[in-house]
């Protein structure tokens, strides 16, 4: 079986990502004995950073949807280009919090401009350039979380309480959460669910277990 | 036959694109009678002039041509959405210095990534959300230049002599015009092409006119 050398850890706010991305990693990294590249999207180097404070910046008028997609394939491209693709060549692991299929929940889904379009767009950024193959994680682990949940979560030290959230934004998440799992059906080989509700000792061991799989 | 309320102007650096469209302008807004909005490519809004910058901040390692191209279809697309289509409803000209013909030239013919995928990407950019057609000029004049000709004009005041110019960045330049004519003779109606090598006069004249013919 081909061994995941390229993972990438996807779900929504709240879903305990980073905790779980945190705890794996010395895991990951005995597992392959090999050095274990961290790293994230938006973000992992100069241009991504600035392009992650652009899309920050402009909050009046709200950024086209479009435009968001653009920015994000941007520094997806540089992600590829800088990071992940001689990290790889070098023979690290490398484990990226978040990567495509982000653009295709939030902003396919989300935003509702279609998950075939996104992913046509960034067809391109995520091209190796030297052979024309698309870069993608051999594995990318999912922590699914019923949105109610996830939203309670992030509000849960705070004074907003769930209900002050309209339902647009319910129903953007709600989509977000039905292209994950629609995403996740189509790439079964790729995409491992992980059920985020429950205890963070039993996520973490479903996660290992997977990864253990996969490299096994 | 249709009246042409979105301009661009497009060709290389030294034919003289700014000084044509400045003297222009008045022109333009006596024959249409109707407010002239001047604004140019990238920029034109405050996103666009960030995303501007930041095309200029990276330089080593250089920024890959897709996230050129990625980041040049997010400017247009703010560009788009913030000030071209809101001007055109107002019943204003839109005057553009540079529009999609240049990605089309630069990064698809000069950088070599081909023009119908450039295409695609920026066919999402330019969408009107409500209508989903194409924002397209209804006229494109293009300064063309013979490549030495217009690097000699850029470098005339400098020391820098025009043989110091290594072949590849010739050989762009080179492709970027082959990729102007070759849109210009595929989309006859919409691209004029003027010689860009005779007098000032004579350059503003043949504009004059061509714009004229479009308000007849």
């Amino acid at each position: 079986m081909t061994k995941a050398n390229f993972i990438s850890f996807e779900g929504p706010e709240g879903a305990g990502k980073t905790t779980v991305i945190q705890s794996v990693l010395p895991e990951i990294e005995k597992l392959t004995q090999k050095p274990v590249l961290l790293t994230r999207e938006p973000g992992g180097n100069a241009m991504a950073e600035a392009i992650r404070n652009l899309l920050k910046v402009q909050t009046e008028p709200a950024i086209d949807s479009w435009t968001e997609v653009f920015l994000l394939a941007a520094s997806r491209r540089e992600h590829v280009i800088q990071t992940i693709l001689p990290a790889l060549k070098a023979g690290h692991v490398v484990v990226s919090d978040r990567y495509l299929d982000s653009s295709l929940a939030y902003q396919g889904g989300g935003r509702g401009l279609g998950l075939e379009k996104v992913q046509k767009i960034n067809d391109f950024a995520i091209m190796d350039p030297k052979t024309g193959q698309a870069v993608m994680p051999e594995l990318t682990i999912y922590l699914d979380l019923p949105v109610a949940e996830g939203l309670e979560r992030i509000f849960k030290n705070r004074t907003d309480k769930i209900d002050r959230l309209d339902q647009e934004s319910l129903a953007f998440h709600e989509k977000v959460r039905q292209s994950y799992l629609a995403l996740a059906e189509d790439n079964p080989k790729r995409i491992k669910r992980v059920d985020a509700t429950q205890s963070k000792e039993k996520v973490l061991e479903d996660v290992k277990a997977i990864i253990a799989k996969n490299w096994r």
